[in-house]
């Protein structure tokens, strides 16, 4: 039996607020990149772009018709044009237009020399070797300039942007066929708790089933890790320091879920202690829920020690171990897995803390839930928190606020 | 040489609104998921879950601790309680809790028989082998009843629901370790366009790189369909006829995109009716960009044939072919990859028309970029386009407006 440890509750003085603790972890830690992988635009969505894709040349490289119609000459003063030819798509034109000549041009199609401006088929008068122009045409009408797209030199994705439809797209165009990328971090999870048994298995009395390390899981892979499971600890010291450390042996970093238990909470920094400099950076948060939370590092590993509680473990995953483990996958402009929305019932917090409050959108405006931190369900329930405080610690109803997912994507 | 089509021109009586083009489309071919398989938890992050995730019994199964302290009968009348041993994490308390009694008890315990509440360690004094209550406890104070996270019978997670970190840690909890999750659908991709060459290759004049294939791709890959590359199609009725039943063959569904040839536009169609019923359901959507899409089916299979134009491809994947695929897919609570803000400058679009207007956010207000339907950076440098119309044409500076990103997620 272990004694209850009162020593284990935090002096509020001591505790950081969420952003000087991540601030002061990248500080002391200085998380970076893994390195440069290159794949093939089939392997490219979802990774993190490493290099800056700019336009080799210009694009696109010549005036191109925006319109099914005719290239002519603005200037040329008649309103019948002889047809002289017809441009093809992928082929440059076949000759110059030259004055009341027009050349007939599909959408794409690359401007005729001498040709300045296109009529659109629908405004002419197509007669047998000839067109009517109805009106003058402007100089410069339904053309893409060279260059309009992309000018030589543009820089059109920069590093450190996550690749997306949009992005496969650009880096297609632009014949970026071997894209580099940053190597995806592996992180290991590491679970303690002796209530913890497997999810395949039937909790006995006071047993509860593993389900943190498949909610990290999630959260990792949302955000470009990969995962790396060890087998559970018990709640002792050197148990919790020796999957640590098995876990530094085969991931980038570590990420602890404590059990609820005060054992654990006690043990992780100490089991952490052991491993190495520079250890412990920030143990505890001016935050609910997850005071308990733990930065600490191994080398340049970053190793977590998230809250035992469901609600708890996502919500610090979220709101602190995301912005680190970013530094190592490399990602610079992350998506918002969140909703601007407004205020339907106040949100009240406490004075210098930061209130992760669980939200529901009830006919699109937000209202809180009861914080249930042992309760897997409402992780599912709510559709997102709010972040209430450090500064500003009441939000009244019709006040703008933003709910943040849970674990990033669904 | 082929000849223009002044036929290719739409009658804006015949198109239909894009809501109406999907409504009646579904309602003509009635795409369906594809069938279940089981997957483990460590394969299921991203999945669109298959049936109902119900809770088998009450969670917790007892009534358990919030807190670190001790397990008490609160009707007990006396301020000094005998210690009489300690619950333990995964183990049923070692008897129940008498008057005058308390019992060790850690955040997650299971509450002992007889006691009520739980009083928290830091709210009482340590006797050797008895604690000292500062004020009498209410009854049920720092207790998590049982069932209070899930009642058995609860239907916790509904089929249809993507499963992201959340859902991992609901299944886990419910030992859900084998994952019913819909099949995801293989969509082929089919390009065609005379003017395109291999992203590998440098165009020659009057060419430009197939990038749309890419995009598309991303966008398939974002709503969890697998992707089958076909190659390339000539624009001729019988080489995309042919390439669009390389695809059935190989896929579930087939997106073509169009070169901006004329022919392009008018061989999709021709081509599809050639490959069986129930052919083409819609042709032309009052949009901008996306007029000639084409919306059609060869049995079951959805056949979509998108613009060739770059922004007009990706945006008409986003709005039109995304809710068709989901279909299949099963997803029935699409994430909202958008973001609510207001407008700086008005959006201004056609009465009865559809506009999806290329968005740039500043300062955190949406003003519209100029729709360059052929460029490729447009994507990669929008946050997203908003939609204008078909009823309210026109979007005032202050208004709310919805930024929805180009191909989902990035």
């Amino acid at each position: 039996m272990r004694a209850l440890q009162p020593g284990a509750t935090f002096d509020p003085n001591q505790l950081l607020a969420p952003d000087d603790a991540v601030a002061t972890y990248l500080a002391a830690v200085g998380p970076h990149p893994l390195g440069i992988q290159t794949v093939a635009l089939a392997e490219a969505f979802g990774r993190i772009l490493a290099t800056d894709a700019v336009a080799d040349v210009a694009y696109p490289a010549d005036d191109r018709s925006t319109m099914d119609g005719f290239a002519v000459r603005s200037a040329d003063g008649t309103s019948r044009r002889r047809i002289v030819g017809a441009v093809l798509m992928g082929q440059p034109p076949p000759r110059p237009v030259g004055p009341s000549e027009a050349m007939r041009i599909p959408t794409g199609g690359v401007l005729p020399p001498g040709a300045d401006a296109v009529v659109p088929v629908e405004d002419v008068e197509e007669l047998p070797e000839a067109i009517e122009l109805r009106e003058p045409p402007a100089a410069g009408a339904f053309i893409t300039p060279r260059g309009e797209d992309m000018a030589a030199g543009d820089l059109v994705l920069p590093a450190g942007r996550r690749i997306g439809a949009p992005e496969l797209s650009v880096l297609a165009t632009l014949g970026l066929t071997a894209v580099p990328v940053y190597r995806r971090p592996r992180v290991a999870i590491v679970a303690t708790g002796d209530e913890l048994v497997d999810p395949g298995l039937r909790p006995g009395p006071g047993q509860i089933r593993d389900s943190n390390r498949w909610a990290l899981a999630g959260g990792l892979l949302a955000i470009g890790c990969e995962v790396v499971q060890i087998p559970r600890a018990t709640d002792e010291v050197e148990a919790i320091r020796a999957q640590i450390a098995a876990g530094l042996e085969q991931a980038d970093a570590v990420v602890l879920t404590g059990g609820s238990s005060v054992g654990a909470r006690d043990h992780v920094p100490a089991a952490i202690a052991g491993l190495g400099p520079p250890g412990v950076v920030v143990h505890g948060l001016k935050v609910k829920p997850g005071k308990p939370t733990v930065l600490a590092a191994i080398g340049e590993r970053p190793v977590i020690g998230l809250p035992g509680n469901p609600t708890s473990a996502l919500t610090i995953f979220d709101a602190i171990a995301t912005p680190i483990l970013r530094a190592l996958t490399g990602e610079t402009e992350p998506r918002r897995a969140a909703m601007d929305v407004r205020a339907g019932v106040a949100f009240a917090g406490r004075e210098g803390w930061t209130w992760y409050v669980p939200a529901l959108l009830d006919g699109g405006k937000a209202r809180p839930l009861a914080l249930h931190s042992s309760h897997t369900s409402l992780l599912a329930r709510a559709d997102g928190y709010v972040v209430v405080g450090p500064v500003r610690t009441r939000i009244e109803p019709g006040d703008a606020v933003t709910v943040v997912r849970y674990g990033g994507l669904r």
